[in-house]
């Protein structure tokens, strides 16, 4: 399945919460899903388990360092299908009949 | 923590969503969680990896049904609070001096 | 249509945040629109132009008093549908044969 | 600021999703603001007013399709903040010290 994840601290003001992101990639780059960083999330491919597996590790590891932690998920679960985090923008791309900004 | 989940099929049109939404308040009630039913959604508090279980089955579940599955999580999880689907509301409440409109 | 809108500033630390929140609410409250608060966020019911004058307003008012402002925006929007916010609810009760703990 | 938006026909099925988002990538296109099409919403980026005029029209627009129309935005608004569309990545690698999956 397709997970769109984003886990931030509410207690570190402003500045700096990239740090906090940094720790999530890590977490998931060690998982060995297929993932993609953008500005407001990371995307993350694979079985429904070692998703969710990687999703609730990143959660625990940022209430490690805040008191109050915020987490969204958005999941596009959709059967049989792989390859989604290139392969649904270049459907878009094929409908538009040209290339999209991308990341 | 506190959690929003909303789980629903892609694929069986504008009608009837609410008989896959009454499977998830099964698999949530099921779970012996606090929860509470909204019109976009449903709180659970618990323990974060009972929450997060409860998210799992509730996706996994309507997978059965559909072929393409969307699933939203929130989460904030405040260290040590409890008791927040009523006592956030109330909080707020305080600070207006009155009380607001709920389910 | 029917919305559900949270915002909250990221500068304000882990404390006293229904402060911001009940801003918000006298915001949707002054527009006139139905509307029902619970633990993660704020439904708006109304017609859409209203309804993302509100939203945008409420951010807009969070931007006033925070660096820097998260909100986040679910909308569903079923064409002629009206009283969702309490009757998206019953429909799931009536489902299940009985009543779903409520706010 | 910055927001993430999907929209999308709940009445549509499972397939063909892609020539809907291709109509609101369209619509973001001709607004002139600056934005990044990834597999689970678009990043738009510009001034307030700008941003959510360009959601509503997306919005407005797949109501015209639809019956029923689901429309998510996560927003991030940092005060005198821009170029953070590629920006905040960037942050997050010289955290890393490396690259990252991007689009």
């Amino acid at each position: 399945m397709l997970a769109e994840l984003s886990v931030f601290p509410l207690d570190k003001g402003v500045e700096g919460l990239s740090r906090y992101v940094a720790e999530s990639i890590r977490i998931i780059e060690e998982s060995g899903l297929d993932y993609e960083v953008h500005a407001l999330g990371t995307l993350i491919e694979g079985p429904t388990d070692k998703v969710f597996e990687v999703i609730s590790k990143c959660h625990e590891n940022m209430v490690l360092h805040s008191d109050r932690v915020v987490t969204y998920v958005k999941i596009d679960d959709r059967k049989g299908a792989r390859g989604r985090i290139k392969g649904k923008v270049r459907s878009v791309e094929e409908k538009l009949g040209r290339d999209v900004p991308k990341g």
